[in-house]
């Protein structure tokens, strides 16, 4: 009654065999267990995991030849995401169905409760609303996907206004990014809460100009995802933006003021967001640049890039309310922000610097935007 | 820069693999090419897939070593599923990211267009807006999620009141089964582009009462989903459906005529839709049962499903615009669907029957639900 497909009858035990397995196993003292059945001549089985510093273990058969592998201590507070390599041979996990998608890569997701991994956690608390709707982007002459929270108690009975964070994802990334992998809707959620987030719109809109929505959501059809899209860090997305704000002021019951509207992004995302809010000083009071690429390629050449001095200049003499740089201490671009930051203090102007342990990594940007949220329109 | 995950360079190498190869392959003559990589010692993959009538194919290795198997003839526009069997493991196409997941089985998918298959694509025409929000159930003293499609130009700015499709799930299933594997949202924009479908708001409730919400979208955290729930064909949902009624007509632009109201729904939801529509008489002109189960089980003693007579009576009474009954004639519901025809042709109430090739299968429910549209609000 349940099934959809007409399947043999091996598949069907290879289907049901899926239930029988619980992987991963969460144990009362934060243990987790890993475990995989294979075919009997399979050799190896590993799992691939951020919650490893090594990056990965070895699985071991146990007494009923199911592959087993515990973590010997409890795993820290985290979302984390893994998946098996079986002889060589990447694959998900057939008993775990949450699995996301990072680019052109899928992997199983799970959650360890009690500390920040409790933000990442649909809780038994009011929930907002997530939409994803298309927008009129007339600058560039295309229909374009972008996805919505609206935090609990936004209401069409209400006239409340509420300020707007816009939230810019990464190189390869698009609308469903912050969502899927970031968690963003349930951190709003549990924050709003607990009353350490002020309710506000988010809005995620896809950064790749060349792109209308995420793989899969737009008339290119379910075609394989391209990490390297064109226009991406060229400066078109930045001198368009206006049409998204344009489009979530006329629809959305926002306040249009600087100080109740955010703009923060990861990587490429923050590089959007510096040049985004250098170039419209008077749009934004928050501005938060997580692990960002801080400056454009050497062959590009775009106004929107230069008389970068005078457009600092004009931007910090609007005070901007926070300007918020994070990075992580292993991060390829760490360098990088540390270079800004100089820059920035040498010209007496006013940002707020937050250093983490770890690298580029999406553990490292729900936590990020878990405290930038904490840090707006207070 | 994109990946998130520490991993070890053989799994960095096992998940490159997965970009290399090309799976499935679509054919400009629409035939379809499985392929998958695998350690050398591997002695079978099967595909497993609703594109055969017999279930599945056997891979065969080809030059490169790669597994490979081409379907000897175009295959049929439709959306088809499939997953592979490694010498008797189920797995996950590694090249494919587009998964869908049925109760607590997930599968790839991919589209033949040219024909219905088209119906189920991103086109390049104006898109609704999909929505999950949060609505408040007095009667179960329970906030639930609810999944709502709003078509292109439903806009806040706007007067336009929209009739409501009421749009029901079947057992083991949640609020997401119409939208990913019904494929919801795409045939709405497209027969309401091509004008064959007025404009509707589509909702989809959570049609078991004792959950809140899909699998990994409740309080309940990313456990394994269970495909026997309790308290889904005992009543309750039947007589507390006005609440959603309620919340919808509250918060969305919503004509309140019975004449703008439809419900249908699959299998348990085509039951659901049964009664319900009986229990309130006057507040849908437009029923559809698809693969419906259409009496309770023996043991369920419910006030729901008494004087069923009496209550079909008066719901013919008021002359409903369409009573339409769709089954495929290898549905293990179809005899009591047949069963049910006689009984409403003895009482002279008129019904539509929309009778199939095929079985109880989300093939056979994407074909109906496109149908369905184009029937109601005329």
């Amino acid at each position: 009654m349940l099934l959809t497909v007409g399947i043999t009858a091996s598949a069907q035990e290879a289907l049901d065999s899926r239930h029988t397995i619980v992987s991963p196993e969460i144990h009362d003292d934060n243990r987790v267990t890993f475990r995989l059945k294979t075919p009997d001549h399979v050799a190896s089985v590993r799992v691939g995991s951020d919650c490893f510093s090594s990056g990965g273990a070895d699985l071991k058969k146990n007494a009923e030849g199911i592959w087993e592998y515990t973590t010997p201590e409890p795993l820290p507070s985290e979302l984390y995401s893994y998946f098996y390599v079986v002889d060589g041979m990447m694959m998900l996990d057939p008993s775990n169905v949450y699995i996301v998608r990072d680019v052109s890569t899928t992997m199983n997701i799970f959650i360890i409760g009690g500390g920040i991994g409790d933000l990442y956690k649909v809780n038994a608390v009011p929930h907002g609303t997530v939409s994803r709707v298309w927008y009129d982007s007339p600058s560039l002459q295309m229909k374009r996907r972008l996805s919505v929270y609206t935090p609990a108690g936004y209401d069409p009975g209400s006239k409340r206004k509420y300020p707007v964070l816009y939230l810019l994802h990464g190189m390869g990334g698009d609308e469903e990014a912050w969502l899927a992998l970031g968690r963003v809707a349930q951190i709003m959620d549990n924050l709003i809460a607990a009353r350490k987030a002020h309710p506000m719109i988010v809005v995620m809109p896809n950064g790749n100009v060349a792109q209308e929505a995420a793989p899969g959501e737009s008339a290119l059809g379910l075609v394989p995802p391209t990490p390297y899209l064109p226009k991406t860090m060229e400066g078109t997305f930045e001198s368009t933006f206006p049409d998204i704000v344009q489009y979530v002021d006329t629809h959305y019951r926002t306040s249009r003021k600087k100080s109740h509207r955010a703009i923060c992004g990861l990587s490429m995302g923050g590089f959007h967001a510096k040049f985004i809010s250098a170039r419209y000083p008077d749009m934004f009071d928050y501005i938060g640049l997580f692990s960002a690429a801080v400056a454009p390629g050497e062959k590009v050449h775009s106004e929107v890039y230069e008389n970068m001095e005078l457009k600092l200049k004009k931007q910090f003499d609007t005070s901007p309310e926070l300007y918020w740089i994070s990075i992580g201490k292993d991060d390829f671009l760490y360098s990088a922000n540390l270079d800004y930051r100089k820059y920035l203090s040498l010209n007496n102007y006013p940002y707020t610097w937050f250093e983490t342990e770890g690298g580029h990594s999406w553990r490292n940007w729900r936590h990020y935007i878990s405290r930038f949220v904490q840090e707006v329109f207070k």
